[in-house]
């Protein structure tokens, strides 16, 4: 029986400021560090242990993972991280509050682009300061990898491959993986990995900093799936992330 | 012209404890993690930026780097860890208390155990609690590669090959190295560096959590070397270390 561990990292300050994020690179707040803790502890009841992690290259992401592994003892074990984890790119969005947001566009299209599966957001030029190859980290990609603003479906688009190529091999060969990534990241997982439709993984909504564990067959299908944590706790996390009365991409 | 930075662990609790730590994994102090988080910032002033990193399998190297890498934005960077960088191994004085051990064995063969080149500690058995294969982060290495209670000598010749076969390929593609290790496996990397012989190798002191910088020519030989931060501050860290009131390693 293969296993692997989703969790989606802790609040960031764009959360609570109320802005879209993306790809911008912001910390998490107190309470996402008090967050990343509780997950972290919550992971150590599972009796086995993590062998390998994923994450993405930003830095709410890999410090959840490290507040989890530092609470189980395995910060030693082998991390990758990858732009292909990132969350969604929010394009020309990125940066902007969601007030300010539906004021300039109307409700309707921000919601379009918030919960439509492949409405992709204003795109972002080469000459924005929010360009991807302006950051280090994305130097090396190329042009046609570099998001400019993207769709659920775009974001799909290159974290199966990066699943299928990077993370599967692993959970075949007997190791238990654990992956810290983002909303819609873990949704494109989360589609693979239950064949969830187009239409119906625009509703899902993953609660931030709740261990998601996976009980896997030979054919990685699921055999289970459980929440970690009380009941209750993890189903108001849905209910904020489904009802925000702030934005949480 | 090559680029590679060398940082001690800041101070553990074990140091505090003034017990013989080697391979125990014991977290940084308070006062560790405010040296980390100084060498952090003392790095930022550096006018080129970390693009790979090392360290030990052991927390109170790995907390040390994160803490750096968090205040260079550099979390996202990859990380390679491996036993091989760890502490020197202090065999079956792991866990001892100095003055305990000066009294149980006489503070010459302590002073021996500590400062010769050459001379292991008492040494672990296989039955020993302490005994590495116990601890699943070293369940694969092999009988011959195990140590029991290791020499400077011996931690050395474990330290070389590693850095010869993993960190010199990334220095000579012209990668800036950060490796954030400990008192012993930094002393081997800095005794290859600067050619330094084996008999004064060990009155070199390391400083805790101060970045020592080298710039190296096309042999990998320093052009300079350079320690980050107040002159003084500097000189009063080597002193701690040269003439200890409590043991470090």
């Amino acid at each position: 029986m293969f296993k692997v561990v989703l969790v989606r990292h802790g609040e960031s300050i764009w959360n609570q400021e109320n802005r879209f994020t993306g790809w911008t690179d912001v910390d998490l707040t107190e309470k996402g560090v008090r967050e990343a803790i509780k997950a972290g502890e919550l992971l150590k009841k599972v009796p086995y242990e993590i062998d390998i992690a994923f994450t993405s290259v930003l830095k709410r992401a890999i410090k959840t993972l490290n507040y989890i592994l530092d609470a189980n003892d395995l910060l030693w074990i082998p991390i990758h991280k990858s732009w292909k984890l990132n969350e969604r790119h929010y394009g020309a969005l990125q940066g902007l509050n969601k007030q300010e947001t539906a004021e300039k566009y109307g409700a309707e299209q921000v919601q379009l682009w918030r919960r439509s599966f492949d409405v992709p957001p204003l795109q972002i030029t080469a000459e924005d300061d929010r360009y991807p190859q302006k950051d280090k980290r994305y130097g090396r990609l190329t042009e046609q990898e570099i998001p400019l603003g993207e769709s659920l479906k775009d974001t799909i688009a290159r974290v199966v491959p990066y699943w299928e190529a990077e993370i599967v091999p692993q959970i075949k060969a007997g190791k238990k993986v654990l992956v810290v990534a983002h909303g819609n990241s873990l949704r494109a997982l989360m589609k693979v990995l239950e064949e969830i439709s187009d239409e119906d993984i625009v509703d899902l909504n993953i609660p931030t900093a709740v261990p998601i564990l996976y009980e896997l067959d030979d054919n990685l299908r699921p055999l289970n799936r459980h929440f970690l944590g009380d009941e209750e706790r993890v189903q108001e996390k849905i209910d904020v992330v489904a009802n925000p009365s702030k934005i949480m991409e």
